[in-house]
């Protein structure tokens, strides 16, 4: 047991600079570490045990939808990527290629897989026959890369991991249905496991996948005002399938061509988690993929039945929560720090007054309130905690939501607003890109996020060039 | 539903070609295809299967005994492979190269991963202070690659799945308990979960992994007699630590370095599976692992009360075990040859007499054993069932490593065994590697496999060069 007191480094407050803030938590609560390989993060334990705790609960969604893995090839060859015009266009200039093989150079370049969907095309050609055949229902869990020129951990690094899902249908009607239920299904794992709200809708053609017909977005907003795309799910059409040939015989014999979705989510997410919940004494873990959900502190540690009564506890709960005992020779103090940092969504303390009195202290990170439990009805009030958390971080990122939304009705206004108050602007567009190119320009980067799929009428113009609105779209600055 | 009646195709027969055996096999049971990318397998839904039952178990295994699962990157600067002498040479023929990021080419190439000691050490070092940071024991589930003339799926491939665990340790005799209990991890999940028995041991110095101080193995025979490197685990000692000067303060104020391990297994097992328990007939898989337990086959499907019936018991089933119900138009005979080909442990056929009288059939996969079972005890008689196929299978691949074990105490014995008996040979050996080349290109490819932790005594003299014997040592050509 450790001797020395360490305290727990000083986080850069939020408020004096957001992306100092943000690094100085994935570094100090130990999520990543840099590599000597330029935008490739390591993923430390802590860190990756929220991903695995992420992909537990999406898998599980995914198959219960019919959903089966599989793994597919990591190189791409060059010829195999330039199938699809749009698609190589938009991942050729960033993509990392090998051109030696051992010894030998190699006659074709292979890139390292950007995003899978030509790999996908190419087998499905081979196993998609008959109508019987379909749908397939594919999804891979793996690791991608994008050789990006500026990094950030989670955010937007070199190589990265994800999944990706790639299903084939019958009729168009089946695969956007598809698309569609995918979208939900990261709308409903966002608001339901990580405790983020988030807006959804189409986007624009010009912010469309490289390659897609359709590509519905979910946009959570950080605690800045900055938006973020936290996962896509697009419809291609056929096009992909006619590029590679896929066909089917359909119902009434003729030959027909199948149609086709993907859709992901990737250890961005947990880029999300950070800058949504977390606060200036460090992350804020939704309990249901906190590492640590409860963190037994035990006080006055070294006074006869303290410790064995927190090791009892732990014991007792250990088959129900993802539960630490820190019996370490830090003071309550440092680990109360620690913990926090950590984002541990409850603490429970315990020292001898509290065994006297059968109850214990628990301690929710987010707000740091305390409750005194009676050590009978432990597990029960644990559980309504954990809720409690989850309900009150999502609340708080809801209103965070809401208050970082705004309306703009003219240029001016919209102007303003994306100089002096960050977050989502709602405003009217006419459907031309060479609006959100100006408007672009004009903000220093603010983007169309999304076309929401229930569009308010603001106005009756685009905000930009006056001409008849079509679309109401949520615009944004973003990661 | 499918009205077309394929016929389950035609494997080659075992003893006719294995080689072709094997690659029907994973064909026909659609565990893998081939891409356009030399080497590299698409894993099918059903391989994958079974590699998540296989993730899943020894992953439980890995974390009850403390390890942490991390991400690496996948690209290794080819400065930091070359750190440490013997690894880059085992390493660098056999990697491939990124030269390019996007448009442009890089100062210094990148390899991508063909297995990761040397980005652990690199973080290691940044990471290990104290002896209080030990022992660091750090697992990562991941692809790695290796450039291969002749590739094979599962057996031999550029790119593979793995699992590679690398420890750190204060002592070398933590670090030697370290690399014996994860050999003895593998050894029991061979036993346990793969229904595989195997030799294990300690590998010469010349088929030592590149950096190693110590390499042990574990090491099931294949049906045909050909031997298959199932798991790895390495000693290090201090020497990788030593390149790259990493040290702790140790418990005595010292500055010292840390005792280092790793130890892999990989898609690989899979071909261990297949050839190991594989028959005439396809696959037959070991019921912890099988995506399919147990499938339910209706007979005269379309007789009142049947299709019912079957859906009854897969709703009392599915709980408990992965159950399938193969409602298809296909015959039952189709299906019997279909899930056999398949390698589902059990067969539950059903029909209207079996309902007349309360009772199904249980067919058991691996010797096509016949019970009829009261519906009343169904639950119970499947768990011993399954039980049954793993004893079984077990015991027969057993009688197989046995048989296809042979000793020789002459050369002429040993020559005359490697041509006409495949399988181990137990024979002495010096302790020259030379020895170790003249059996190899007398036998073409015979190598020694271990020195096993129990030697016999077979001889006094090594059985190529006639000098002392230093150890008795497991021969046998290899995949």
């Amino acid at each position: 047991m450790a001797k020395q007191q360490k305290m727990v480094e000083d986080i850069t407050s939020m408020e004096v600079d957001f992306a100092k803030w943000y690094t100085d938590v994935v570094k100090k609560a130990e999520l990543v570490d840099y590599s000597s390989v330029k935008g490739c993060m390591i993923i430390r334990p802590y860190g990756y045990a929220i991903w695995e705790n992420i992909q537990a609960d999406l898998d599980k969604r995914f198959k219960e939808t019919g959903h089966e893995n599989v793994y597919m090839p990591l190189l791409i060859p060059e010829h195999l990527l330039q199938v699809e015009k749009d698609h190589v266009e938009g991942f050729a200039p960033e993509v990392a290629w090998v051109t030696q093989g051992g010894e030998e150079t190699l006659s074709e370049r292979l890139c390292i897989r950007p995003t899978s969907e030509v790999l996908f095309c190419e087998h499905y050609k081979k196993i998609i026959n008959s109508y019987r055949d379909l749908p397939k229902l594919y999804n891979q869990w793996c690791n991608v890369m994008r050789w990006e020129k500026t990094t950030r951990p989670f955010l937007r690094s070199s190589e990265f991991l994800w999944q990706e899902g790639h299903t084939m249908h019958e009729t168009k009607e089946e695969a956007m249905e598809e698309t569609m239920q995918q979208l939900r299904t990261y709308e409903e794992f966002y608001r339901d496991t990580l405790a983020i709200p988030a807006v959804t809708g189409r986007k624009t053609d010009k912010e469309k996948f490289a390659g897609a017909l359709e590509t519905y977005t979910i946009e959570p907003m950080m605690h800045n005002g900055v938006a973020l795309q936290g996962g896509t799910s697009h419809y291609f059409g056929t096009h992909f399938a006619e590029c590679f040939g896929i066909t089917f015989t359909g119902r009434d014999n003729t030959q027909q061509v199948p149609h086709q979705t993907s859709w992901g989510v990737s250890t961005r997410m947990i880029g999300a988690i950070i800058m949504v919940h977390g606060d200036d004494n460090g992350l804020v873990l939704p309990p249901k993929i906190a590492p640590i959900q409860l963190v037994i502190v035990p006080i006055a540690v070294h006074k006869p039945g303290v410790l064995e009564k927190a090791r009892e506890l732990q014991e007792q709960l250990k088959g129900k929560f993802r539960v630490k005992l820190d019996e370490s020779d830090n003071s309550p103090g440092w680990k109360f720090a620690q913990y926090e940092m950590k984002g541990v969504p409850l603490r429970l303390e315990i020292g001898p007054k509290d065994i006297e009195n059968n109850q214990c202290v628990l301690v929710t990170r987010h707000n740091r309130e305390k409750t005194f439990v009676s050590l009978d009805e432990l597990p029960q009030v644990i559980e309504q905690k954990l809720q409690e958390v989850h309900d009150g971080i999502y609340q708080r990122a809801l209103e965070n939501l809401k208050e970082k939304t705004s309306v703009a009705t003219t240029l001016d206004e919209f102007l303003d607003i994306a100089q002096n108050k960050p977050g989502f602007i709602k405003a009217m567009w006419c459907g031309d890109s060479a609006c959100e190119d100006k408007i672009k320009d004009l903000t220093n980067g603010v983007k169309s996020r999304c076309i929401p799929f229930e569009e308010e009428h603001l106005a009756d113009t685009c905000v930009c060039c006056g001409k008849p609105a079509k679309h109401m779209v949520y615009w944004g600055k973003q990661y």
